[in-house]
Formats: structure tokens, C-alpha cells, sequence
């Protein structure tokens, strides 16, 4: 990483705070040693330190009082509940929670970020496909900007929220199997970010392990991630003659359902359906939809403290929070008959 | 309105253009005869006015390129999908849409409102019933910062995107009507925002030409405008023994139809549900909902395009941009048995 020099590495190599290269280097330096003075001076000269205006307003403690929150779509009940749980916290701190989305369009994701960063936001929490941590920390440059990472950014490095994806897929592969399940029709994205990856692996290792065969050429079928995308691949689905079908997310499931029963097709006692996330409109489809729960609000929650942490102390330190997923068993899967 | 007098005001008091008083004001006013320039340092020092740093970029054409939007509740579908039509025109325009969500508290509301105005934000779109024009007005004061209401300020004045939600309330009696219902319960928020006043009004009068009897006593049913609210009424909507049930929005039908099938009432054949908005969830659950349908990305798109036409011209008129509601029969609805 070729980071332009910040105020905290200025402090770091003249071993002071962070508050004293500031008052320093903003002319209030008289109560330190001539020596320190000099010493930071030298520093910033020798390596080219220039104040932002974004790292004065940290320092003077006039911060703007706003953390973004990128997420790829904001109408997804996911997203929206895991932003529930980001304001949850940031209202009880008074910061303002800035949710900007860019429906997966990488380009625009990058230019909302930077123009952020402009704005001497606070911190950002990051959960975009698109985004690696080398293009953040581009865009954040030379800006000392603490950000959160969170789902699809699994295999990344750098602080971040996330749950177990792998042990989730095993856990619906069990089920399945459980109910005497044998052949069984995985609906995928086309282009599988790490969590899928994941969420898949642990899907298909499982099957291995209860001697059920996945004949992925036919059975693992490619769609959009969305309830239309669920819905369109119905008669695919159908066409497997899968008994039970597992499909990415819970919004893919619930478009599904929709296709299979306009198609005639009994949910659970013809094919057994179930989803992953657990987003509240599981519970009002008919059959309720049974799923891999993760915990979205405190999945909100979590990265909106770290975010905190990171935010009021000056800890750089990579820390990963994980959450619990389970199964929740519903309606929309039953015992093959 | 006794608002502070902006350079708007000053350009207009004047009779010359913006730029001209914000220039001489600026100490650049060279250009301008001595008359000219003498007549605005005279309308300053008359009216008190204060150049702020918002009508300062603004002048420099140095905007913020960002525009808020409040709603209650971002997790919910309705909201959700608004927000999307404003990201449609926002992303085209190159503007940052900051959506900010409150829960309906409006002290929060007010704090990120004047917040989002200290930086300078280039205009506002405002859907919250807690809001009225005089606190908007108060909270925006002397700054210059266009903004459009939504939704809930129906009965409010200033420049708003709204639809007729007196006659949609009468499409969804006359719908009930048709099919033979005479025995109708509504379901209905605690307090009733003047969009909610209009729809039960067009509701009430459209039973009335039908001849048909409201026992308001016992057919209206209180409940939060939500899907937990809907589906804990369920019990008090089948005591009624009303035929069928118009619920004040979607979430809350698609509650209630839920709360039914666990009491064992089937929908519609025993009890026919309609809702209001058409939110995406309508064709999801089981039966499909029977809605009144208003154009929710529309209305998103229109009020995004009403605020960027104020923020580009000076024009201060106040406009009203009126959208269609139309029945969408579905199967959550049928002809009393």
C-alpha cells in the first residue's frame, strides 16, 4: 500500500499523540519541548505531509457527526433491516446515518464514496460486491477514514462484520437430507461473490457427506438474486424433477415459490422450497418459508459499533466480529413422500 | 412567513439577477455602476442580510451535489421503492440522495434535518407526517434550500408530489361493493395523517351512494400501520363479522391475511382483504393482494425532478404534481358467496 502520509503516522514515527502533531502543525505549539516541535516539523516536511481538511476536523474534534452506509440496494428487506440496525446505534450516539446505494454499479459506487469522503464523513460501513478493499483504500487515499466491511466482502482483509456462510449451507443441506430429500436443485447467481462461495461449499460438502449425489450440470441452476430472478427459473426448477430446491437468498426463494404455484406445483408436498437470511417476509408468505436465519439487525448493530470503536479511538487493529446463523424451519419444507 | 431575508430577496427587492448582488457582495463588483452596487450594500444594511455558506456555493456554483431525502421508515417496501425512483433521477443528475430514516421521532427528525442543512445540502425531499411547513420552515430559516414534500403532508402548502387518495378510497369501497359486500370493517392507523383522512373520507362517502351501513362504532378497527399491526387485529376483524376488510395499507392487509389463515379464515373465500400502495410483496404473498395501486417509483422519480427543476432554477411558485391511483384486482378479493 503506497498511503500517503496521515497525521496519525506523523505522530506514530515522532512517537507523540496525534493531538500534539496537530496543535503543532496548527500553530498552537507552544506548550511542547522546542525539540518536539522541531522533530514534527522535520517529519512533515521529510515526508511530504499535507493537513485535509477531513483530518483537521478529526483532530479539532469538529467531526462532521455522519457515517455512511453503502449498501447495493436499498429496497431489499436485507439491506433494509440490516440499516435498521446501523441507525439503531447511530441515533443513540447522534451521528447522522447516510445510506447511499448504487445498485451494484461499481462506478457510481466509487464516485458516492469519494465524494463522501469529501464531505469529512466519519466513517463508512462498506457492503458491496463490486468494492475490494484495494479500491477502497484507493478512494480513501490518503484521508484517514475508518470503514467496516460487511457481507459480500467475505474473503477480504480489513475490520468487518460477518457470519458463518459456510457452516449455514451445511445446515440446509442437512434438512434436506433429513427429510429424505436425495435429489435436490440449488438456485446460484451468476457471478458468486465469496459469501456464496462459501454458503455453497458448506451446501455441497453436506450433501457429500449423506451420500447424495449433486449433478451440477443439471440441478445447480444460474439466476438473478432477486424474487423475480427466483420466480423466472420455476419451470427450470421444475424441469430438474428435484424434490426439494435450495436457492441462494430468502428473496429468491419467495419468487420461487411464486412461479412453482402458478405453475401448478404444491409447495412443500411436491417440492420442498427453502431460502437463506431470514428477512421478515418469510414469515408472511404462504407457505412461511423456511431458511438459514442470519442475525440482520445485529449484523446492523455490530458493524455500527466496531465502526464507533474505530471511530473514537485510534486502534488500527484488524478485528472480524462473527455472528450465529440457524435453521428455522417453517412450512415450505417437508418430509419427501 | 417570517422568514430571513435571503439574496434572493436582495437580487429581487433590486431587480437584477443573483449572481450580480452575490458578487458585489463579495467584493467583486466591479463591473456593476456605482448605482447598482450602492443600491445592494443599501438593501443589505436595510434588511439585515446575512450571506450563509450554503447560499455562498451556491452562488459559486459550488453545490454540494447532494440532496436529502427523509422518510419514516426505510425498511419498509413502500419507502423503499420511492427512495429508488429518487436514486433513478438523482444518479442521472450526478447528485449524492442521502436517504435519512427517523421511525416517525420527530426531535430526531429535526436534529438531522438542520444537520443535513449545516452542509450544505442542495435540496430536500421530505416525506414525514411529523413535519409540518412551519418547522420545516423554521429549521431551514435564512439558508435558500429548496425542498419538495411527500405523502403524508397532503394537506400541507408548498411545492409536493401527491396522489388522490380521496378517490382511491372510493375505488376500493366501489370494488367492495360491486362484489356484494355489505358488511365491510376497516382497519386504520391510530392517528390519521391527511392522507389517511382523505382515503377513509373517499371510502366512507363511496359506501354511503352504495347504501351501505358503517357501524364506525365496531367496523373500525385501531392498529399500527404495519404488518405486526394488521395481523394482531385479525382476531378483532373476524369478530366483526364483517365479508371483507379494507386495511389502510398493504403491509398491514398482508398482516391481517396472515393473522386470518393461522385463525383458520380463508381468504377471500370467507373473508375478502384489499389493501392500498401495491408494494412489490402484493404479488408475492398467497392469495395475491387486491390493492389500490399508486405509482410509488413514479412518485419518487417526480419528486426528485421537481426538486433538481428548483434547485436549477430560481423559480419560487408553488407546484403540485398530482399521480393516478388505479384498482388492481388480484385474488385477495371475490363476490360474496
Amino acid at each position: 500500500m503506497s498511503k500517503k502520509v496521515t497525521i496519525r503516522d506523523i505522530a506514530r514515527l515522532a512517537g507523540v499523540s496525534v493531538t500534539t502533531v496537530s496543535q503543532i502543525l496548527n500553530g498552537k505549539g507552544e506548550r511542547f519541548s522546542k525539540k518536539t516541535q522541531d522533530k514534527i516539523f522535520k517529519l512533515r516536511d521529510e515526508y511530504g505531509y499535507v493537513p485535509d481538511f477531513n483530518a483537521r476536523s478529526l483532530i479539532l474534534r469538529r467531526s462532521s457527526s455522519m457515517i455512511g452506509v453503502l449498501v447495493p440496494n436499498i429496497s431489499s428487506p436485507f439491506f433494509g433491516t440490516f440499516v435498521e440496525g446501523v441507525q439503531q446505534v447511530a441515533q443513540h450516539e447522534r451521528m447522522i446515518p447516510l445510506i447511499f446505494s448504487a445498485d451494484r454499479d461499481a462506478e457510481l459506487e466509487q464516485s458516492y464514496l469519494s465524494q463522501m469522503l469529501e464531505r469529512s464523513i466519519d466513517g463508512l460501513i462498506i457492503a458491496s460486491a463490486t468494492m475490494t478493499t484495494d479500491t477502497i483504500d484507493k478512494i480513501i487515499g490518503a484521508r484517514d477514514v475508518p470503514y467496516i466491511l460487511f457481507d459480500q466482502n467475505y474473503a477480504q482483509e480489513g475490520t468487518r462484520v460477518l457470519t458463518d456462510d459456510y457452516h449455514g449451507g451445511e445446515l440446509a443441506a442437512q434438512h434436506l437430507a433429513d427429510l429424505g430429500h436425495r435429489k435436490i436443485a440449488i438456485l446460484e447467481p451468476q457471478e458468486l461473490s465469496d459469501n456464496f462461495t462459501q454458503r455453497l461449499s458448506g451446501f455441497q460438502d453436506c450433501l457429500i457427506k449423506n451420500d447424495i449425489e449433486l449433478d451440477v450440470n443439471h440441478n445447480v441452476i444460474k439466476a438473478p438474486l432477486s424474487r423475480r430472478g427466483g420466480y423466472d427459473a420455476a419451470a427450470a426448477v421444475i424441469q430438474t424433477g428435484a424434490t426439494a430446491a435450495f436457492a441462494g437468498n430468502d428473496d429468491m426463494a419467495i419468487g420461487l415459490m411464486r412461479g412453482l404455484r402458478e405453475r401448478g406445483v404444491e409447495v412443500p408436498d411436491q417440492i420442498s422450497v427453502m431460502g437463506y437470511d431470514n428477512i421478515y417476509l418469510d414469515e408472511y408468505v404462504s407457505p412461511q418459508l423456511t431458511t438459514i436465519s442470519q442475525p440482520i439487525t445485529d449484523l446492523g448493530i455490530g458493524a455500527a459499533k466496531m465502526l464507533l470503536n474505530k471511530i473514537h479511538s485510534d486502534q488500527e487493529q484488524e478485528q472480524i466480529q462473527r455472528f450465529p446463523v440457524k435453521l428455522i424451519q417453517r412450512q415450505s419444507t417437508a418430509k419427501l413422500q
